[in-house]
C-alpha cells in the first residue's frame, strides 16, 4: 500500500462521520434557507419572505410572539432599510428533523456580519416548523434567539 | 328589559371574544403543561419532564441546541438542586397552533418567582411543538428565550 492509499484509508471513517447524508426531503429544506440567505445577501427582503409561507398564520417568537407574513415583509422593511443594515447573512450548523410527510423542524445558527456604523454583527439560533406545501417547503413557524453581542474592548 | 339585563347583553360579545374556545385537543395540550408547571411548583422534577417525550431526539433550543431527555433531566437536576432555586412556575398566554393529527405547536409565556438569593424572577418566551404519542401529547421540541432580566435600581 503506497503512503498516499494509507493516508486516504486512515481519512475515511472521518470523511463518513463528517458527512451526514440528508435525505432529499431534508436536502430540498436546506437547499431553500441557502436561497433565503443569498436573497437576503442580494438585498432582496421580498425574495427572502417567500422561504415563508404567504399567511397569516406563520408565527415568530423571539422577544415576543407575532404573527402574520404581511407584518414580518413589513417589519423586515423597516428594521433593514438599506443593504449595508441588511449586511451579509450565513447560516451554519443546519439540520433537518423530519417530523411526518408533511412537517419537519430545522435548527441552525445565523450570522450576519456587518459593520458598526449599520448596526454590527449578530448572531443566534433559530428553530424553524416547515410545511411542504402545493408550492415546496416553507417556513410556518420561526423561533430565533439573538445572542449577546461580543463584548467589545 | 331592566338595568342588569341590559349591561349582561353590552358584556356578552366581549365575553366572546375573550373567550377562545380551545379545541378538545388544544386543552388536552394545554393541561399537560399547566400539570407540568404544578409538578415543577412542588419540586417533582422527574414528574416535570415526563411532559417530554422520553426520546433521545428530543430537542431543546436556548442559548446553544441540545438533544435527548436524560441530559435535559440532568441539566435541569444540576440548575435547579433545591426547592428554592426551582421557585415558582407559571404559564400565561398559551396558544396552540395546530399542524396535523399527530403534531401541534405551542406557544406562551413563563416567569419564574424566585427570590433574589435563589437565583431572582425569570420570564421568557417559548414555541414547542408536541406529538400525539401512545402517551398522549408530549413536547419533542422546545424554543425559548430568557428575557433580559429588569433592571433594578
Amino acid at each position: 500500500m503506497n503512503r498516499l492509499a494509507f493516508v486516504l484509508l486512515l481519512c475515511m471513517p472521518l470523511a463518513a462521520v463528517a458527512q451526514t447524508q440528508p435525505t432529499p426531503e431534508a436536502q430540498a429544506i436546506i437547499t431553500i434557507l441557502n436561497k433565503s440567505a443569498d436573497d437576503w445577501n442580494r438585498g432582496d427582503l421580498d425574495a427572502f419572505a417567500t422561504s415563508y409561507k404567504n399567511s397569516p398564520e406563520v408565527l415568530f417568537m423571539g422577544r415576543t410572539i407575532q404573527h402574520g407574513y404581511d407584518q414580518m415583509l413589513a417589519r423586515y422593511k423597516a428594521a433593514y432599510p438599506t443593504q449595508a443594515t441588511m449586511g451579509t447573512l450565513s447560516f451554519n450548523q443546519l439540520a433537518v428533523q423530519p417530523l411526518d410527510a408533511q412537517f419537519a423542524t430545522v435548527t441552525g445558527n445565523f450570522h450576519l456580519e456587518r459593520t458598526a456604523a449599520a448596526g454590527g454583527n449578530a448572531s443566534g439560533y433559530f428553530l424553524l416548523v416547515v410545511e411542504h406545501t402545493s408550492a415546496g417547503w416553507k417556513i410556518i413557524r420561526d423561533a430565533t434567539t439573538a445572542l449577546p453581542p461580543p463584548t467589545t474592548k
